[in-house]
């Protein structure tokens, strides 16, 4: 049961997962582990550290996009498929579709490819079910700059809002391609409403480990 | 006029190389770059560094597939490319055939998908010509072991004869496969009989720029 929560930025991911863990443990009959990239393993901190270090501006966008999926694999191997192995829920903050919109959309490098390089990383293991919290672009920058603190600012933070707007369309286009996998959850709501949607959700995803 | 040299450890590639460029520099009527990955480009070094680490034994084969296509990626845009554009004879020591080799056959990831996911990190630039310098494993590996310095060690030295043979059957096979691009010359002749048969190749490859 691997199960990922996607959005563009300032759609309230930490806030809505912060809220919402406790309530999955309490009515889930297995352990549930929360986790995001690069989730403590050192491979993918150190990678982790090139992609994020903001004297790095001549990085490529394809060096970029290979280097989120070297610590994808490694957070895969170290920390997801372990759990999983042990019958847990995990629940990851961001996974593949983040590379697809921020990368292939926004960069402009191609969704498709980035996809297809993204499943290398992977070995083609996919989430069975993605929360993806649906902001307009606007709405969410608003909040990232209301709650922005100088010491944050790293090399990924000086984007452009027409890159906002291709990730979100790029997001878009995941959700209409994946209605089986993806499901989109109204999150200008008020952050109670949001939580209470997705537990809404699991309750009829995974029913049968379920309890009230 | 992009040209890879490739080959086995102990293939003799840095020997023959630091003889055969003098020779290109004083016949070819274009300026000669002689490059390897990571080749000054910052970004590459820093990714260079954690593949190396000998410290980090539980890097996944694909994790390291990925770190070596993003290294790869930032040489090509930050030294090949531009060198290149300024009309330059580039040779670059090991590009992605080597991966195909160390990490599809040698570490069984499957020379297929690597070369798709190097793909991607090219954006499809291909050699125009590739020298594979081609000596038996048993042979490469006698003269590793002779020119070895304790200093030199670093993970990728710790690998099983297996492995080795499986590189060198993936780097066969990648000679059959292109037989226009890639050309296999004896390297368990003497230097001056290898760095011969270089010469006598670019001559004819490169006739056109070519002045005795």
């Amino acid at each position: 049961m691997f199960i990922t929560f996607e959005g563009p930025d300032g759609a309230g991911k930490t806030s809505v997962l912060n809220q919402l863990i406790p309530e999955l443990k309490a009515h889930l009959k297995r352990p549930v582990t929360l986790t995001r990239e690069p989730g403590g393993a050192v491979i993918s901190e150190a990678i982790r550290e090139i992609i994020l270090n903001p004297d790095y501006t001549a990085m490529d966008a394809r060096t970029e996009a290979l280097l989120y999926a070297a610590s994808r694999r490694q957070h895969l191997v170290e920390v997801i498929l372990p759990a999983l192995t042990r019958d847990e829920v995990v629940i990851c903050d961001r996974f593949v579709d983040s590379s697809v919109a921020y990368q292939g959309g926004g960069r402009q490098i191609g969704e498709a490819a980035v996809l297809a390089m993204n499943q290398f990383a992977t070995d083609g293991i996919e989430p069975t079910l993605t929360i993806y919290l649906d902001v307009p672009v606007a709405v969410g920058l608003a909040r990232i700059e209301a709650h922005r603190k100088a010491t944050q600012y790293d090399r990924l933070d000086q984007e452009s809002i027409a890159f906002h707007e291709r990730v979100s369309a790029a997001y878009q286009r995941l959700v209409a391609d994946n209605p089986e996998r993806i499901t989109a959850i109204d999150a200008t709501q008020s952050l109670d409403a949001v939580v209470a949607d997705c537990l809404q959700l699991f309750k009829t995803k995974l029913a049968d480990i379920w309890e009230d």
